[in-house]
């Protein structure tokens, strides 16, 4: 009948259909698929961070106007798998490395980390050492001010990195610990050159670059972030030779020890760190530098996502009789989260060189 | 009856076709969707160029032969949102850099730049000056000639870049302009050292690098690309003062002026510039070097997408009674768009040097 | 009827899934194909490698206890077409370049490859130099020993590279060819520096760095991988004039000839290679140092994936007279394909140094 005929050219047109999306289905999915597979690529991640500074400090003796790109870093990450994994940083200091420049390229990450077991890792090569607050977290929109807080630049030489090999492993009660064997510092030998500062602990950092290992270095550290909002951590460091078994003994041991407590009540953060090195042996006395320490506090307080705002008081100390200070209060404005601008005033007391001024910044990451 | 029975299972069969195929489709738009998600990587650009040169020219008195990788570099680019996005190019010049090496690593540009309008950019970080035709466009592939233009290599000191803040506007009327603040100058100090070369400008550049910035440079920009083929700019820097306020004064203000045509005649392309610097003072004056100008003309022809050929004439003048004069002309090979070979014959007059020879190279970009 | 109505409906219900789902194909086939047009991107490829050696050496005269990050590699490459990319290998050697450090920044590879047929490449730019087995592939994953074989870091001085123009063609016999010209070595100048040395072959590479190009040299290498397991390769370079036609004549010209032979037999792998120099001219001679040549054997043995053993003999002479010794056994351990972890115990003879003691490294590639 004819109605038979409709029904049937309509079961034929239903089946013509299926096959053809079917097909078309099937390509695409394919498509799909293969694209995806194509992402051996997409076990490389890349990243970095930036930092344009403008100084214009003054003092009774000196002025300082200085533009610098402080630094520019590319983080290049790789997971060999998902227990496994690179990381890498690259950074050019000062814009500029040469025979004739003050600039540098710093290899300040680059190490090889394993899961010994889901909360266990295993890292070996150069890392930074996991002290401070600093040190490990330092991309420009994380913390306020244009400079990063000189207690932990000084006292805690950051960036301190070195090749290592360690252990972190964190815990669900919020508590988490690291220990590390890395090289020691080398502080710079005065048997050979009268103008070394044998106890200028910032100046021995080896970089991982032919670094001295007769004496290696033992890092720990505890963090507790079980309440919201809180994070405490202690650490410490011991070198058994800052000399590092010279020939003609200069320099002996030296312990740091510190801890500090971020604490975060909605739109406002309380941070205070403090940090302190004892140099054992009778030169460090005589000359004065056998307790080099030093410790901040800081408030910052950001109502907006896009704006923020800080103030800090900094002390510290590398000599004996010596007690620097700085204060300081500033504002951080993002204009997208990942981008910063920043202004700060700055107030060294005498001891710290007497200066007055302000620094302006641009800082980014991704 | 027969026919219902059949027609409802036709009603059936398309539902479950239409259930089964929404399930099917709505499973490959997630992962579609999902595979986009991925694409945080892909808000990372990356690119570069670089360029091997090979050198043999002979004068009387020097025959210069010489292999030299010149420059490799890579562009890492991130977009932090439709209207922010960052811009850093790593530079290996003289394929090595160390402490007993001439070769240099230089970050030549690190800058954010937001949108305050689709056609208004704001830029702050280290960005090469909006000055003559090679400063900011010098991928090998974009120009004639192993070496770039003298004139832009010495009067405008290209790759000319330093810590600065911008502004960059473009209309549909085909003009555009560029404002920019940034670092100056800093001259070689004279009092300290005799012999540095107080005038000597390219020597001046501070790359961003703890640049003093106690004067700060100007720099504008117009320029006109309305008419099809053709491109006119005019562009200026204003340097307050060359020795960024010495103690004691070895150098005072110093003024570029520019401007440049490019012209494009179907496979012809007429090109034409000129820069003169003005340096306020006695000293300058008396030295000789209070203008330093030059200019170039250069005609090219391509007549196949894979071969070009150049001309140019070359004049400048870094020193009073001093008339360099360099003629060229030469050939790009392009295998591929992106890859050149090139070659050219170079004859330089008395007063630069007397030299004539051939130079060769290779360059890419991506 | 009612049952036309119904049919009615039905082709109307098919004729609109047929719509929808059409509209919905293409949209997502259009999203899918523009994701494979986002592709430039997956044009560009990464890669790297690096390398920390901890050094435990000792002699009767002196101690070596050493960490470094002896070196990180980033690979750029990039596909401008199926018959065309281009290598460029980015290094970090010793973790910091900068004035004051001995580590540095070098671009081993940057060159474009032409395909001229399928199995015909033709390089320009930065290339290592095809000899030797560890000089192109020196990845820590691919030898055995912390170290790489120091024949090959001395006789054959790795890494070597240069500015270059290269042949590289292979049969489907298994046969293989390389040839290329390229920057000389340009050996210490005593004329000008008395504490020069006129023939020590490593220090006269050049680099790619303002390389001296007065006499070019010329290297060919033929290999046979036909056998399942076998590689042979017999290799040499001609240099003209280790001084690159320097005026005062200190230095002739020099000949490298080597070969090896790798066999691997199920687990187990031997290695053999011997590379001598000849230098031509009397001052070599009366130096003692006109032949300079060394040789190495290997066995290894890798019973798992993740377990590997080695033993090494190696001996070579730079000077008359002179023979050095190095014994050497070691593990390997990969806990993934791409990971390495080495321990191995070295004993040098007296005219090596007379050290003895062992390296640790971690090693990794991706």
């Amino acid at each position: 009948t004819n109605e038979d005929a409709t029904v049937e050219a309509l079961q034929e047109r239903i089946e013509k259909l299926e096959q053809e999306l079917n097909q078309r289905l099937n390509i695409i999915a394919d498509e799909v698929e293969s694209s995806k597979g194509d992402n051996s690529r997409s076990r490389v991640t890349l990243g970095g961070y930036g930092e344009l500074h403008y100084t214009n400090l003054s003092s009774d003796d000196e002025d300082v106007r200085e533009l610098d790109m402080h630094r520019v870093v590319l983080f290049v990450g790789y997971e060999f798998a998902d227990n496994a994994r690179l990381v890498t940083e690259w950074e050019v200091e000062h814009a500029i490395s040469s025979a004739g420049s003050r600039g540098a390229v710093e290899m300040e990450q680059a190490y090889v980390e394993l899961d010994i077991q889901d909360n266990l890792h295993w890292r070996t090569g150069v890392q930074l050492m996991p002290l401070g607050i600093i040190n490990e977290t330092h991309e420009p929109t994380t913390f306020y001010g244009v400079e990063r807080p000189i207690v932990e630049t000084t006292i805690i030489p950051t960036t301190w990195y070195g090749a290592a090999t360690s252990i972190k492993q964190s815990f669900s009660n919020g508590f988490s610990y690291d220990v590390m064997l890395s090289e020691g510092l080398k502080t710079e030998d005065p048997t050979s050159d009268p103008d070394a500062e044998p106890f200028n602990l910032k100046a021995g950092k080896q970089k991982a670059s032919f670094a001295s290992a007769y004496d290696l270095a033992v890092t720990g550290r505890v963090a507790y972030r079980g309440v919201k909002g809180l994070e405490l951590a202690v650490y410490g460091q011991y070198q058994p030779d800052l000399d590092q078994s010279a020939e003609t003994s200069y320099a002996e041991s030296a312990t740091l020890i510190g801890g500090h407590v971020i604490y975060n009540l909605g739109s406002v953060t309380l941070k205070g760190l403090y940090a302190s090195w004892s140099l054992a042996g009778d030169a460090a006395k005589n000359a004065g530098m056998d307790v080099q320490d030093g410790g901040y506090a800081e408030v910052n307080w950001k109502p907006l996502s896009s704006w923020g705002f800080y103030s800090r008081i900094s002390q510290y100390s590398q000599q004996q009789d010596e007690s620097k200070e700085i204060v300081e209060l500033g504002v951080n404005y993002y204009p997208l989260d990942n981008i910063v601008f920043k202004a700060d005033y700055q107030q060294y007391n005498e001891d710290a060189g007497d200066f007055s001024g302000i620094n302006l910044g641009m800082g980014y990451q991704f």
